[in-house]
């Protein structure tokens, strides 16, 4: 007999904000996000903030009430904020999803209601998976306040976290219901972190806009740490979020269950060197890395010519970059150790399904898939990367 | 300045089967769904078995290692089966969703393998929920082994398990990959789950569809436990199916993110009963009563006409449906107490989001949506299904 076959499309809208000062009590952005007019009354939500960020910004927590309580029409925070413990830390602790889960029944937030999450990738991650999976799906407003913001955890469709060891085991597919983006909270940023957030900036630039790579090199001295230059960081974010933005809604695929591929350029080795470094890497130092080595297998494999790559190194270069760590090559040549780099391959694949494949460029602002991978030309990498690290830290010996 | 406004498109299709003999070899349909033409190779697949059926089905395990023998090219069990407990004890127990987890991960399965979920409602929505989100989200095949299969854990988009005391607390929408329903199975059911399954298919017709109603009474006697007439059960699971598939494709809000509302005629109650008893009460069993107490307060409250409600309550019986138990009324006028009934009309409120909405009829094959109770009129639709059971129950005494 005939099976029934069944199609169901599903629309998702979500709008990305910039602005200063979100909960400063005249800013309405806030409330109008959340009002909606065929849904009377005060809205319940609930704050999942990145202990991080209170550290630099203490009076967060009085803002947030003074805010809710000028407009007590619109919003109501329905329990005290859950301040979880920022960078990957927020990823690896199941019990941070619990205590959202349960602060989400004992508020009894229900699926109106809001989650806002305030913080850095991570806890965006966090917040946002235990948001989805919360009767089903709460509504999330994403608050990034890190230069990591522009990139999927900010204005993605996905969120996870991790388990049994692996980087985003777990996981699910769901947009947010927005994403403010308060570009006051760059200010605050240590070095390490500024820096970090420019690498997606460069990922993106670097497969999809080569417009946005030369707005790179140009602004590169100010993007540096030592000058931090905000408008110049902010236009960067705004442009790499509008190209994340265009390739999600671009794909055909957003939730990618068929082959379409998410913006991974460079993150296959950059995933397996933040557990590699038991995440003491930054997910945007790990990014630049991964970068940085596929850009060079490129150019040994004859696809990206070597005024491009020595462009794309250079721009690290300037911003402070570190584009070798030991973790690299310290099994290299042993494919079946569990802390062999090569291993990020075949996990890389897993995660995503189907046949294996990295996205490589040919040229500055054009990414190229690749189902096959020559690992001796990857070796090659690591050490070309090894050896310009090592002339560069290393001052020449007299004599 | 403008936000980017972003909007997300997704399609999801899958095709609802009816077979006989899904696992014997020359059974192409399992294969047929795996195989895909653009993705070469022999699928990994993980199968999630419900252990009450290994007790009626002992070959079964046999049976899936000799399908995939046989289509090798086509399937590989890339683990040993995990045998779950069946019933609403696969959702009360948050080990079994790691377990599930964990064999995905030493499995290595990947976004494009199968986890193939084979029991009852509950297990199907255990299998789910971890396949949906091991990787964010691994493909699911159920086979649903119950009468309860055509309603929405069989052929729905969400899933969901319990925690925090609350049923379904934790859930995502994503639609499964295929739904292959084996009939066979149907015939080792015992009388409470093969009578369980039809009241998903008595609460469907009552809100949508007269004709299917008639088609209940029609079939009554033969689908009663002591008779059970397999091709009338068949008939029923797959009308049944078609309207759940219907109403979810013309929702225009399958993932339920404003107000649309799932078929959840008869299920405050049921769900609150289902949990007062510690789940002693099984589901359809659950929504038996549930149904039953709507459809006497919409007559108490003037929308359903006498006739009506006895030809409902007629059907009931000729099936040996109970439509009283003691968790009614144990605690009903105590409207703060934890146990009750009227908890469940909050907990309903809370799990859908916004105002409450209570889906009553005023007339057979014709739901409408309620936004206000009297719970007077309730404890008096209660006192009616009690003195109603204790006409049936007690024989008349003499004298």
């Amino acid at each position: 007999m005939q099976p029934i076959r069944q199609r169901v499309t599903v629309d998702f809208a979500y709008d990305v904000h910039f602005t200063e000062q979100l909960f400063h009590p005249d800013n309405p952005l806030l409330a109008h996000t959340i009002h909606r007019p065929d849904e009377p009354g005060s809205k319940k939500a609930v704050a999942v903030i990145d202990d991080g960020l209170i550290a630099h910004w203490p009076d967060l927590l009085d803002k947030l009430d003074g805010y809710a309580r000028v407009h007590s029409e619109v919003m109501t925070w329905a329990a005290e904020p859950v301040v979880v413990p920022g960078g990957e830390a927020a990823k690896n602790d199941p019990a941070l999803v619990d205590r959202i889960h349960r602060t989400v029944y004992e508020a009894h937030l229900d699926r109106h209601a809001y989650v806002l999450a305030i913080g850095g990738g991570a806890v965006l991650d966090l917040a946002g998976y235990a948001a989805a999976t919360a009767h089903r799906g709460i509504r999330l407003i994403r608050v990034p306040t890190t230069a990591l913001a522009p990139n999927d955890a900010g204005v993605g469709v996905k969120k996870g976290i991790n388990a049994v060891g692996t980087k985003n085991f777990l996981g699910t597919f769901a947009p947010p219901t927005a994403v403010l983006n308060d570009t006051a909270f760059l200010q605050t940023l240590d070095d390490r972190d500024w820096r970090a957030g420019i690498a997606e900036a460069i990922k993106v630039a670097l497969i999809k806009d080569v417009d946005f790579f030369a707005q790179l090199e140009q602004v590169a001295a100010g993007l540096a740490p030592s000058t931090r230059d905000l408008a110049a960081m902010e236009a960067v974010n705004e442009r790499c979020a509008e190209l994340h933005l265009e390739h999600i809604a671009a794909s055909g695929d957003p939730f990618e269950m068929g082959s379409s591929r998410p913006l991974d350029f460079g993150h296959w080795a950059a995933h397996k060197l933040e557990e590699l470094t038991g995440y003491a890497l930054r997910h945007g130092e790990a990014v630049a890395i991964g970068i940085a080595l596929d850009c060079v297998y490129a150019h040994l494999d004859g696809r990206l010519d070597e005024m491009s790559l020595q462009a794309i190194l250079d721009l690290m270069d300037t911003l402070g970059f570190e584009l070798y760590v030991p973790e690299l090559d310290a099994h290299l040549d042993e494919p079946d150790h569990p802390r062999c780099l090569f291993q990020g391959l075949d996990a890389f694949r897993e995660h995503l399904g189907g046949e294996l494949t990295i996205m490589l460029i040919d040229a500055i602002g054009h990414g190229v898939d690749v189902h096959a991978v020559d690992r001796d030309r990857y070796r090659d990498a690591v050490r070309y990367l090894r050896s310009r690290h090592e002339r560069t830290h290393r001052p020449e010996q007299v004599g």
